[in-house]
């Protein structure tokens, strides 16, 4: 059995979370993924000394070194071009055609090649060239206005949802542009801003916004975005907090049995989703009362037996060891020749016919250059030492 | 010029947010995309009369009802997916097998189908079985501690990125299959945990969390997860608040000499990134003072001219007009039958060669159910008045 992307070659120029996420994707179906770096490595590599979050988001690649700054580095890097399928960025708007490796100088030497580039602000409009990263696009996008309490500043969501949505959002774009390949035989431009992919997932915020004219608070803390259901909070429980949420008649009707107050089926204040959603703070009352002396996973245990839709607020360390994800193989533990034992992302997305090769861990600096360059280019060891001497390669 | 997935054939049983983002993508990409809705409309579209979040995920399908608990129901649907090439749902595990649509029966029925499934917690594992939605699966993948104040409780993020990140996942599972199809003649399940795709976005406090063997707070407000760079926050002004991310040591150059400290350089507590994030609190009051009298967009035109990575937090109500997005077209005004004009998203994902169609808006209840049957089945208008009679379509 082949893995679906099999035979495909990725030239990887992603840094920091971005690009090397969707690249991850792309080498998890089984394209082969040469992450190019400068010489000194992409910044992610050089932020700290150990840094698990590039071990992360760098399995499965090979690894090379380029000085794509000297005329011999973007020669190579064009000969690559010639036997690549997808070349991926995500550096700021323009840096690739100031280089002189555009996407019009790469379509003429290969017009089959995909070129994808993941930007901040995408590659025009009125913010196109103002620098982006994941916490100014949770900023300027509405994902702190509506994250946070009504009395409280707005807050960014912990983790790098810009970065990775961009990233998904790109690796989308890119297996559809394949798809279009094997029709037209051409490539073509894949463009996504980590901005625009921030509007849609704004759904409740918008919703609660349209329908009050604007007069919802942006942010109601752990309530849900458009103070609509009820119950749906985060309660405080003897260790720790659980998630509670009632989207149907149904599981409504089975929490009020669990927790042995069938009298709130009779009362009009709490009828539909309506009454309930205006009559929440004596809801989140009754609930906070009953939950307060009990543990975490107890609750949610009975819960689940009673099909109330509930769930633990889990700690780091808690979700670092995640039994569930252990046993999906979404948390994968590998050997990394110089850190030892880490843990990993496996790939979310699961195709029947196409399996999932072992986890290989992130490349040292340069760890494949001579590989990948006699491989692709026929390169040999001396014209690689001549290389290394001019500071071309490392 | 045709469109990337034109000619494709969806049958999406998406409901709530997951099924039908993915499915959109799908549509504005330029598949034919069949939404399959139960005789009173899928679980978004009761949920309330003005349902602007139902308006957003369904534009560009076409919409039937057909009452899949009836053995003609289950025929036509049958009948539908010979000729279709995707079908998509985000039911909880084991409701389409009993409902004897299962993956299993269809793929017998059309081998060259692509089933895809958007789960909360995948088709296997410990929790597979437990009820989930976006947030409870924000509470046990560690989003929800990851968000907030050190010394606060643990905050949802306001948009529903688990349902999101779990639908665009499934999007490029399918694309990726799609592709595979092309070379194999087969079509095969693709799966996608909800919970699976909040474990990669954890890189920084996950990062933060091995580097301090958890020592770190779990949650650090605005500041960096890892409390590993600064400056980086979110800062009050006249007017709201901004954004600031010194990433590399120009931007914190180009920082220090903008508000007029080029003194700062000179100081050993701000030398290196690691200097800085161990002197934040000093940082950050500089900051503040500096900013605390000047207006939001003021601040980040100077930035942006010189290279400072910053952004205005922006209101939903500011977001829903944002200039950038409408000139990109990510917010899409269009006529809606019954509501007038109301704004969707367009396509986050861009292909140079495959144009996106003008957005239609969201089919109403069972608006093609008879253009869909006459086409596909060949139904003719007394046979649909007869379904009609015996309830199986509305």
């Amino acid at each position: 059995m082949s893995q679906a992307l099999e035979g495909l070659l990725v030239l990887d120029l992603g840094q920091i979370y971005n690009g090397p996420y969707c690249s991850l994707m792309l080498a998890y179906q089984g394209a082969k993924v040469v992450k190019v770096e400068p010489m000194d490595g992409e910044s992610l590599r050089k932020r700290r000394k150990d840094c698990h979050e590039f071990l992360m988001f760098n399995s499965n690649k090979l690894g090379i070194t380029l000085n794509l700054k000297t005329e011999e580095g973007k020669e190579l890097f064009l000969d690559l071009v010639k036997k690549a399928d997808v070349v991926l960025e995500n550096y700021a708007r323009g840096v690739m055609d100031r280089l002189g490796l555009g996407y019009e100088t790469l379509k003429e030497v290969n017009p089959r090649l995909i070129y994808a580039t993941g930007k901040g602000y995408g590659l025009e409009g009125p913010y196109a060239d103002w620098p982006a990263m994941d916490i100014t696009i949770q900023a300027i996008s509405g994902v702190m206005s509506s994250t946070g309490f009504p009395d409280g500043p707005p807050v960014k969501a912990g983790p790098a949802f810009s970065d990775i949505m961009g990233a998904i959002h790109l690796f989308g774009g890119i297996t559809t542009a394949l798809y279009q390949r094997e029709k037209t035989g051409k490539g073509q431009l894949v463009e996504v801003a980590m901005h625009d992919t921030m509007y849609p997932v704004l759904a409740s915020p918008l919703g609660g916004f349209y329908r009050s004219e604007g007069t919802l608070p942006e942010r109601t803390g752990n309530r849900h975005s458009g103070l609509a259901i009820a119950p749906y909070n985060v309660y405080p429980v003897k260790d720790g907090y659980i998630a509670i949420f009632c989207d149907a008649q149904r599981h409504w009707e089975s929490l009020a049995n669990h927790i042995g107050r069938a009298d709130l089926l009779e009362d009009s204040r709490f009828r539909t989703n309506v009454d309930r959603a205006k009559n929440v703070e004596v809801i989140d009352k009754i609930l906070t009362d009953w939950l307060a002396d009990k543990k975490k996973w107890d609750i949610v245990e009975g819960f689940y037996e009673a099909r109330i839709p509930s769930a633990p607020v889990l700690s780091i360390a808690e979700v670092a060891d995640d039994p569930h994800l252990i046993a999906r193989k979404m948390i994968v533990e590998i050997d990394h020749p110089e850190k030892g034992k880490i843990k990993v992302p496996g790939s979310p997305i699961r195709l029947s016919d196409s399996p999932l090769d072992e986890v290989v861990p992130a490349p040292l600096l340069g760890q494949h250059t001579d590989k990948v360059l006699m491989e692709y280019v026929n390169l040999n060891e001396e014209q690689l030492s001549d290389l290394r001497k001019k500071q071309v390669i490392q």
